[in-house]
């Protein structure tokens, strides 16, 4: 069964899976010293410039929570988007003793308005010292931000001495969604440091952190060690991003995601008691039901239940979703709809 | 190459890359609710008993620390061996703010002597208060703990009202070179915690916490979410648990590692100018080399130097070691010799 | 000059001060092992009953912190109100690691509703595993619990595998609002942790932790030292603790300043442009002005202007607020109700 | 009784107290904006001139983690002299995460061999990074670093981009012992900050922060309120700093605690059975006794058991020790002799 519960529940690409094999001989250096990851750190800078500094880590919230670490101090703070819907933000507050602040936000985005409201309040306060804004590319929400909106993101904050942070466990959809390239949407926007995701668009695990600001991250490989994050057998990490970044991979695989959900975003309008409820700019759909329909269908994984009170529920397509997977689901929905 | 360099150099044994490829199917439910998560948990259950509580983590070094972690409160202290041979033991201090108390060894190995002589020293002492014991089997000297020994240690731990944790990297290694079943040395000895290794003999990542002791640990699924060692696609690292304890594969790796840690250690006392320095009871071997000899194979990844001044080298044999990789670098020793 | 800044501005009162120099004498054993601190944690087990234990720290913030860190593992939540108006509960995210969840609440006090709601809303959610209930007594906004409530609170938290734990900054000033005794409203209430505030209500420096469940705290000895609070010099903290449980003097000082905010709240209802807009139970006014008057008077230090935007200000009195300091301010504000 | 157990067991010079009672008047405003504590900074800016950066804590252990905190990142590590003697060090690995160095000392101090030696060491180590050299002055067992070692250290340290810390919980032992000004001691060896000890020669509580790194120290008031030692009625704090900086307060407290140690430590010698086994340079003298004598003693708090085994204990002056306590204590060691 193929659900929409995650772009983590998808299986593995078969590229992935032939780089791993191949990659199973003899024996290599353990800690990321190897052969294959020198060359996934050399394909990443082909991509981003041979300025960016790369690291691997083995999940999102890592690289995340990892990178963001890098850049402040613990007495500094972190600003993030107060996502009452989904809540995700909530794994930043891990990064230890760093406070995180919230702001409001727009279909799931910071808006420099808020930005400045939010530099505003704290003028008199004593105990807090803004350092870093995290935004996440494409959102909670499903929605992305337009290449203007990073760029004055980007200037706005580094105007007010801060540094922007991208959280991009699902920035190949993202980029696909825009139409544009990573450097375009990372590096010529001015962003200080992405956390790029691989996992969810269809490698088994690995996520890398791309820093734009070598100096600000000279500790960043210490800080992997501490926090538990140094992989021994790296190379079965960096033969999948070599895979991964090689034909494209990642954009033929996000490609297929966001265009999965285009379709079964057409499928849903078309059911009158389903109510599309954000934009559906990547691979997530974020719809109302009714009330009998959840309940009805809460067993079968299709969805998850984002909130139980107002009936909303969020689906997310795959690299591996199938046209059948989604006719399966609308097909139940339809006859719900007529019984 | 294959080198002598460390166990993590080793590639990922067939069976377990099998089993990989195998799970690569549709979709599971992310984060460990998948059925081969709860099927590779039940084979530990059927080696270890049905009353223990099974995690899994990516790497050795949160294998120890998280499982350390759901035993201490942080302001509790954790004793372990001063090594300084190794200086392995470094990686127990990562544990947030818990304190590490390091008492002297034997063979290294912790003595119930100076465990005696460690709390009669902090009867006066008002900031320490140990919590756990935590020795290594095999240890970072490559000998082990016979069964007499930990249960000794583990009768004395509890009659002073301490906790046992066993860092077991290797000891898979260790069951075999002692010729015990897993249950017997770890769960009948009274052991709390074990940190159970898989990753240097053989799989590709992925590490258990078994803990006997279920109601010590009730919050240990919350550490792992919180100290970043969540994996989403988790059935990636369970389908590997459950090769690896399928059929003996543990066993046989282990066998095969120790065995060509005999030989070699046969061959390395047939050179008149090596000295081998500790016990080989698993798959380590210490010994000391003329200077001259290092620095002529230092680049060659044969071994690691643990002690530039003393000349002492470490070889660790793996799973995937073969005869020839043992001639290999004997006859080059040899040919050393006889220049 | 004596302003309604915060009673963190008040002097120290003469027979805390008395006290001090009266221990100013010989030499005592260091760090809580001389005879002043065991005669101040007497006084205490004669208010709380013998089977407490009792702990002096030198602030709130310590007090508050420091008590509920005792109370949780790192991977446990407490629950606290989210009082946008003053914000003031911020201090309780410093406990290391531990997440805070936060809850509505009316009139500044956190409702059995709205814990249900909170319990609720987690059912399905894996990451937070709630422990612990911090309530203000008297609240940020100057409102104060009644037996009633705090013993219902207790309640429901016990029932729910959950403890309650009470920050007491203005402890004294809530039980001399009630009517009560301290054992009346704490133990009696079922609290499991108080932290008794003295700073605010004239000593000169340091507060105390009470706990009603020794063993919940067994630890919280060696988080003291670990979390820096641990005084050298404690006499001088005990000594003035002594003076302040006896002859009432707790009590003296909070009635003259719960008494002095009622008379400033009253001349506050009788201008008319000045509206109150909290219950004035303890020693805390909030009130609205207009903008001109706020600006007119903000460098005075009359006030603490807690929202620019809605022109609310609070004023805190104290022990040592006179008549004569009410008057001076009332009668600017009039001289401005009359330009 | 006046006692050798600890010059934190001594009371509060007269000055000291004097200057609180005259502070204790009207309101000031909390948390440090007050007169007394802009007089305070500004007599330690006349000392060590007017680019330091000033705080202030409530006790040693905080001056010293909370002074390093800001240096270092999580992710490096401070050096410290590894006192087996004492073991007081232990304090600075409650710095939160980052990891604490040992060097072997020679009389206490650290020495650049030492230094070179560990450098040397970690070269090959990927999980060392270090930052900050600390040292103690006094030392840990009551020798003093001279000018000449101080310059040496800090010129070392500074060329191999480290930052030198001085733990000066007896700095003023220290500058007396060598006949020179504080300035020439700190400032003009190049030291980047110094905690600066009060408690222990003759104030309340209260130590200081001087930063001669501003741009090193930016978050250093940050830190401060985050780790709970903000003082909220600060003006106690500071006028006794005020005090303490006037008419060589500090200067004249040393001096009587110094010279009383030097007539102990005479008086001592003269004593066939007790054996001085430190050089006495401020105000600690380490001896060792015959067991019979430390345990007919150990009760009266003359002296501090440092070594049960060895039988070495410690005496320590201070400010208010007369020549009457050190007699009656001589005379008792005669008796026993005579016995």
């Amino acid at each position: 069964m193929k659900t929409f519960l995650s772009d983590n529940s998808s299986a593995v690409h078969p590229k992935i899976l032939e780089a791993i094999i191949k990659c199973n001989k003899k024996h290599e250096v353990p800690y990321g010293d190897d052969i294959y990851t020198k060359r996934a750190v050399e394909k990443f800078r082909k991509i981003f410039g041979k300025n960016v500094d790369v690291y691997f880590v083995t999940n999102d919230i890592a690289a995340n929570v990892i990178g963001i670490s890098s850049m402040v101090e613990p007495s500094e703070t972190v600003i993030c988007i107060d996502n009452s819907k989904t809540n995700k933000c909530k794994t930043l507050e891990k990064i230890t003793k760093s406070k995180i602040s919230y702001v409001k936000g727009e279909n799931g985005k910071i808006t420099i308005d808020s930005l400045k409201d939010f530099l505003r309040s704290i003028e008199t306060e004593k105990e807090v010292k803004p350092k870093v804004v995290s935004i996440t590319q494409a959102t909670e929400i499903g929605t992305v931000y337009s290449l203007k909106e990073v760029r004055e993101l980007s200037n706005f904050v580094h105007e007010n001495g801060l540094l922007l942070h991208v959280d991009g466990g699902r920035i190949c959809n993202a980029a696909v969604s825009l139409g544009v390239s990573l450097k375009d949407m990372i590096k010529e926007t001015g962003v200080d440091l992405l956390s790029f995701g691989g996992t969810k668009n269809g490698m088994m695990f690995g996520e890398a952190i791309i820093s734009f600001n070598r100096d600000l991250t000279k500790n960043l490989k210490f800080i992997i060690k501490q926090d538990m994050q140094l992989i021994s057998k790296m190379r079965y990490v960096s033969a999948q991003f070599i895979a991964y970044l090689e034909d494209n991979l990642w954009k033929k695989n996000a490609q297929k995601s966001n265009c999965m959900a285009k379709i079964l975003e057409a499928d849903l309008r078309a059911i009158e008691k389903v109510e599309i409820i954000e934009n559906v700019q990547a691979n997530m759909i974020f719809a109302k039901l009714p009330r009998e329909w959840i309940d009805k269908l809460r067993n079968n994984l299709y969805f998850c239940i984002v909130n139980e009170e107002k009936n909303i529920i969020r689906m997310i397509t795959s690299f591996d979703t199938t046209i059948e997977d989604v006719n399966k689901f609308v097909t139940e929905l339809k006859r719900l709809q007529d019984s």
